[in-house]
Order: C-alpha cells, then structure tokens, then sequence
C-alpha cells in the first residue's frame, strides 16, 4: 500500500456559469487549512462545530484581510469519507471566478492541486473500493443515457467485482486442489482430481463467457456509438440529423474540448448513445471524398462504429454515391433512400454487389416518415439480438474486456492440459494466469503503472 | 409581497463532467419530497437527522424500487437560508445524467421545475436581498475576471445599495421638510427652506455623479470589452491573439449557446475582461469587407466596443487597408503596425486624415516586442486615465446607469426649480421623480415586469 500523506485540492463542479461551484480538500491538513481560511457567520472557525455540519461564512484571504466569497463549508472526519481521509467541500458561487480564487488560495495554504481522479484513487489505494469500482465512479460522470448510467452505477455497487470474486474464488480451489495433489501422490493423478478440475475448469470458463458476452454492447453504451452521416448535398443529412435530435431525449451538448475541426452532436436513440461525428464542413460539403481525399475519407469511415449513407431515391445515383459505396463496402453502414416522397428515379441494381450485406431503409424526412425504421436498425445493430436492452450488461470496459479475454484464453489451455492429462504444474500454471488475468480487474494483480494510467483519464476533482 | 407557496427544483451546478453535481430544492415540500426518495445507509429518512447534516444515502425511485445514485444530502429549514424557505441539496455525481435523474425524479415527487434565477427571485421576494444585490449574484457567477468579481462581491455585500439608502434618506428628508413647509406656510418659502433644499440638492447631485463616474469602466469590467481584431491575411491576426491568450491569466472558454458562426474567446488583459469576437471564418479571411460586404462589416465594427485594426508595416497599404481605416474612422481603435523587424514599405501619410485620432503602436509578434504596450493602450482605453483600476467601482449595470441617469436629470431640474424659487409643489415632484429613479436600483420602487425582465436573465438553479 502506497502511503499518502499530503493533502490534496481541487475544483469538484464542471466549469460554466451556475450556481453553486465546489472545492473539495482531502488529507490531514484538510481542517487546518480551512480553519485558516473559512470563519463563519458567528466568527467561528470550522472546527468550532460538529462534523458534517453545513455552515455558512466567507472565505477570506488571511494574508491580504480580503473577503474572497460567500460560502457553505462543511468537514467530514475520515474514514467515513470518499477518500477514506479527512475531507472539506467548500460551496462557492459557481462560474469561474468564485472557484479559481478559493482554489488559489487553498494551494498557497499548503494543499496541493490534485491529479485527475486522484480522489478516488486515494478511495482506490485507501481500500474503500476497488479498481472495477473507481473505474465505474468515472463512467457515471460520463455516462450519455440512462442506460450507461444504470450500467456504471451497478458496478460501482459492485456488480462487476463480485462475479469476478466468486470466480476467482472457484480458481482458489482448483489451486489448493492442485497442491495437495503435487505435494502428497508421486504417482499419477487419480481421476477423481481431474474429474473435479475438468468441471471447475469448465464451470470458470462459462463463467467469463458470460459475462464476454455483453462486452461490446456494453463498450457501446459507455462510450456511445460514434456514427457519420454521410451523402451528397441536399440529400437530407442536416434534416436526418435534426430529426433524430428531436427524438432525443438526451441533452445535447458540445463535448468540451473538441478542436473546432471535430464537432460531436451526442444524441440519444432508444437508451443507445450515438456520437455523431461532423469533421469541419462535411455536413455541407459537396462530396466527402472530394473534400478530403479517398485516403482520409476511408481512414474517417474507418474510426466509426456506423455509417449512414443518404441516398436521394428522386435522382439517379451518381459517381461519387457510388465511390462512397465503395468505401464502405465492408463496414457496418445503414443505407437511407430518402425522399420517397418524390418520383423514384435512382436505380439500386447499379450497385447491388456493393450494397448485398447492408439494411436499406426507405426514408421521407419530409413526410417524416420511415424514422422509426431507422431508430430499430440501429437498436437491432448495437445489440445484435441477442442481448435485450434490459439485460444486465457487466462488461463495458475495454481493459476488463481484454482481460477477461487472456483470462479465458489461459482457462481454454488449462483445460486442455487437464484433458490431455498433462502434469499438474502446466495445469497449475494456466489456473494461475487466469486468476491473475481476472485480478486486474478489480485491481488485486494489476501493475501500478496501469493503475496510474486508468486515473489519468478522469477528470479532474473526482 | 407576493405570496410564494410551491416548490421549486433546478441543477444548481454547471453541465458537464465533473466530480460533483448539484440538485436544489426550495419550497415547503422540499423536506417531504427528499423523505420520499432519499433513504441514509443506515436506512433512515433525512427528516431522522438534524438540520444542516451532510447525510451520505442513496436516491431511490420509491416507484419503481430504483436506485438513482449514490448521494450527500442536507437540509436547512427556513428562514436560514438563500430563499429563506427550507432548502435541501442533493450532492450526487457529476456528468449530465446523475443529476438529470434526480431532477426528474424530484419533479414528479411534486416540486415545480424552477425558472432561471427563481432562487434569487425568492431570496429577494422573501426581503433577504435588494434588488442590486440580487443583480451582483448574477454579477459573481458571471464574472471574467477577478476585478469584476470583486466588484459584484462588493455590491452583493450591499456596498452600491447603501449608497444608494443614504441618498435617497437624503430626499426624504427634503420631503419631509417640504411637507412642512407646504402644509404650514402660506406666505413666501422663507429663505433658510430655500438654502437648505438647495444645499441638499446639491449633494444629491454630487453624490449621484459620484457613483455615475464609474459607471462605464464598471459596464466593462462587468460584460467585457468586445474586441475585433481585423487585418489583411498573413498580417498576424492569429498571432496577436495567442500571444495575447499566453499573457491572459483568465481561463479560456468558448462561451456555451453561442452559435458556431460566431465564437468569443475571452481573454483577461490586466484585470480588463476582453471578449475576441470572430465570425465564422474572419481569422482566416482574405477580406472582411468582401467576405461580408460593407453594410455588414459596418454593422460589426459598430458592435465592437474596440477594433485592433493591424497592418503590416513591411508592405505598402491596400486599397482593402485604407478601406477598412474608412470604416473604422469614428470607431474606438487601436492601429497595429506589426513586423518591425523587417524593413519599412508601408506608408501611413496616405492615411494621415484617418488615423489622426488613433493610437498606433509598432509591434513585433515575431520578436515579441509591443505587446506590453498594446496592453498598456487597452488598460489607458478603459479606464480613461481617470479612474484607477484599484478605486472602488459601485456601477456596473447598466440597469443602475439608467436609474442614475434619470435620478441625476430629476435632480437638477429640483435644483433649477429651487434657484428659481418656484412654488414648492414643483420642487416636491422633482424629489419625489429623483427619489423613485434611486429607489429602482435597489427594487424598492421598480415595476414588476422590469424584476421579471431582470431575473430571466439569470442562470437556472441560482
């Protein structure tokens, strides 16, 4: 265990204008350096009330005798806390300032400014909870529906880990299984051991199939769908995309960071987040392709989980519908043939080798018509039909995958040492990598630099 | 007074991943509402704790047996509080859907979604708050810099309402010695009611001029000076605004809700909030006339409270160059002549009639030189030469100007009336008109639709 022994600081609320912003301290000095800053209403310091108690005063600058905000304090001792450390969150007036000042003011207290997610790696190395658990803490705060949301919070409850512990446990008995077998017979292993080994074998890798099996459309609803509408102007990609918008019941927003080249509209269709991407211009542009090149057109079409291709059944399909297709021959795309509300003109047959493997749906956006068909398709694709979307996803991480993926790997060779009665060391071998395989999901045998790596991608003051 | 009896709900905290997100419920309902659906770990309701306790618990949807999240809540009972009714916020995670959810939830438990600024409506409503200090709530949130914040501070702390209070006990007093003096006297006003009526007009005058001095670099420092820099390609528009940005100490954010046509980038130029307007494409622009024509780019300038306009001093002006310093002629302008370290062609006799006015400052972005007297110029141009950036700024709105404005007006036509010794039913109405303009500003006296104008243009959850 890694001792910490300095106190950390930092802003907990999103920037923007609102109403309450908060800065959160956590470590021994936590109290200390509140009491040199914070004195209440009743000219009192923090520590002069009970814990937990919200309390109102005013931050003031003791260096320059300077009023710096309005606030409600409140202390919590540890180790009833986040951190399992003492901890203060100050609430502030929110927008930029308020929090900037306080925050400043902390640091030149003596805390220093926290790391992305270094509050709950602290819970993390501090025991409270473990690595699958902080990992779900993060994907609660980036959750895109309700669906993702409910997912992460049940990790966070633990959902995940304790299926992972109970087949680990099975693992733990394989091995004390496989020791005394080794320690105590010099002759061949009886049939009752491998009997018994050959089941629990089997039983640890239904048991990780199980849980595979909802990866990627947990991986899906964690990170969203990230889709490009593609076809040649006028087609009706801006109205497709302001059709689905208003399905949405999402809230739509600018994700924060984004180089203006890359703009992401986030919707949300069925419970499905879905990442619209729109590289500068190309919802406008005459042709994708044209623009900027077959090489960066195919490596766009590349990054995305789905394209959706708007054809304009009222005209006839023209050299660059064509190409398009072309490029996206095998990926998973959806082809929309809008205006059926027009004539139809455009002739499929031109295309029929390019198009055999995909879901063409006849669309109106005028009529508004076909939309849903659209929506179902898309239900249909992410989760393939074989997982409803009310089924309990436990998978939708990425490393937790590939973990459980070296985890099933070294559990398939196991068995097949047992089966071809191999030495018990080779089977011994393969049950511990699959126990260690499993581990580093919820941290037990993970590396520290893969536990570093996994917080710096929260966000800051969590 | 108006009678107040729902329950309001809103998120108190800003959109966005974050550590922390807040919902805020004010009302008489709000204790009931939170025992419906919150419930402590050790299964109590929070109505089981004292008051202010930071109760750790979850939200449940009680109808569907539901957890929603992992929360703090406390509860304060009225009049303590921001609204002076009971309160209770609901900590739970950051991130868009945490927050969204016990929303819903709250809402249909019975509260009423509240409107932007209704909080602070109430604080004020319920007499917590006068009206300017309900603006500087806003004021804080808002702030770009830490000057503005410290202004809004200051008049949240009452610093312009008592002000104003002083003044207007003043006018009450002529009031009340004109009352007097009408009720009691039939023959001519005496002299001494004159010598004071107009000793006390005067310092009303003087104080009103006092606090209407400030008013425009208060205006400034409060909404930002709106800044369009604009310039043939290649002259180093780009440059000048990331050097710029790397000297600014504020934190650069686009602003949320503007459209994608037109982008701010806010900038903090020694305390002064600078807002870098640039419409789609301008920064890249050959030309802004042409790309938007003459009437538009009129219409631009004319926005802008300052033009940085930048040539480059080691080509011959343009005919697209003398345009533009045509356009900008009557403008507020600072004249750029950067690339001083290459050698001089450009010839500014050409120009002379339209820049006599203008400060022109050599720079080099290249070697870095000028910007501190760019600076220094923007500093000069704020605050006039007359006001110190360290004085005391009272006026920031131009709401409070307006007021001032027609306070100031009233007074000295009472004053005129009072030197022409006319009959004192005139001078009444004068001071009656003078005392009412003051008494807006602190919503003493101030119609209801201009308070509802006034807090619809606050955030929502403050």
């Amino acid at each position: 265990m890694i001792y910490i022994d300095d106190t950390i600081t930092a802003i907990a609320t999103a920037p923007g204008e609102a109403g309450i912003g908060i800065v959160r301290i956590s470590g021994e000095k936590a109290l200390i350096i509140t009491d040199e800053i914070f004195e209440s209403k009743q000219g009192k310091k923090l520590s002069d009330y009970p814990v937990r108690r919200m309390t109102y005063g005013y931050i003031i600058d003791p260096d320059r005798n300077e009023k710096i905000d309005e606030v409600l304090v409140y202390y919590t001792k540890g180790p009833y806390t986040y951190t399992k450390e003492d901890v203060v969150e100050i609430n502030c007036h929110g927008g930029v300032i308020p929090v900037k000042k306080i925050l400043e003011l902390v640091l030149r207290k003596g805390a220093r400014a926290a790391e992305p997610g270094e509050f709950t790696k602290r819970a993390f190395l501090n025991g409270r909870i473990d690595l699958a658990q902080a990992e779900a803490v993060m994907d609660l705060i980036s959750a895109k529906t309700d669906k993702g949301f409910d997912v992460a919070l049940d990790q966070l409850e633990g959902a995940l880990s304790k299926k992972v512990s109970v087949t680990r446990q099975k693992l733990m008995d394989m091995l004390a299984h496989i020791e005394v077998s080794i320690d105590f017979s010099e002759e061949d292993i009886d049939e009752v051991t491998l009997d018994y080994l050959l089941h629990k074998s089997k039983e640890v890798e239904k048991d990780i199939e199980v849980l595979l099996k909802t990866a990627d459309t947990g991986k899906i609803l964690r990170e969203g769908l990230s889709t490009v509408i593609v076809g040649k102007p006028n087609v009706g990609k801006s109205s497709l995309l302001n059709a689905l918008l208003r399905e949405s019941r999402a809230i739509v927003t600018e994700v924060p960071g984004t180089t203006r080249d890359v703009i992401e509209e986030h919707l949300n269709i069925r419970g499905i987040p879905l990442k619209i991407i729109d590289t500068a211009g190309i919802r406008e542009t005459e042709d994708i392709v044209e623009k900027i090149g077959v090489e960066k057109s195919k490596e766009f079409f590349n990054k995305a989980d789905l394209i959706i291709f708007m054809l304009d059944i009222s005209t006839k399909l023209t050299k660059e519908d064509l190409q398009i297709l072309e490029l996206i021959e095998n990926k998973k795309a959806l082809i929309l043939m809008n205006k059926t509300d027009l004539p139809q003109k455009a002739d499929l047959d031109k295309a029929k080798e390019l198009i055999k493997n995909k879901k063409i749906i006849k669309i109106s956006l005028i009529e508004e018509k076909g939309l849903e068909e659209v929506e179902e398709a898309i239900e249909e694709l992410v989760y393939k039909g074989e997982i409803k979307a009310k089924d309990r996803l436990l998978v939708t991480n990425v490393r937790h995958k590939n973990s459980l993926e070296r985890a099933l790997q070294s559990m398939k060779e196991g068995t097949e040492a047992i089966e071809k009665k191999m030495p018990l060391d080779f089977v011994e071998v393969d049950v511990k990598n699959t126990w260690e395989a499993l581990g580093e999901i919820t941290g037990d045998t993970v590396a520290e630099d893969i536990i570093d790596h996994i917080f710096k991608n929260f966000c800051i003051g969590k």
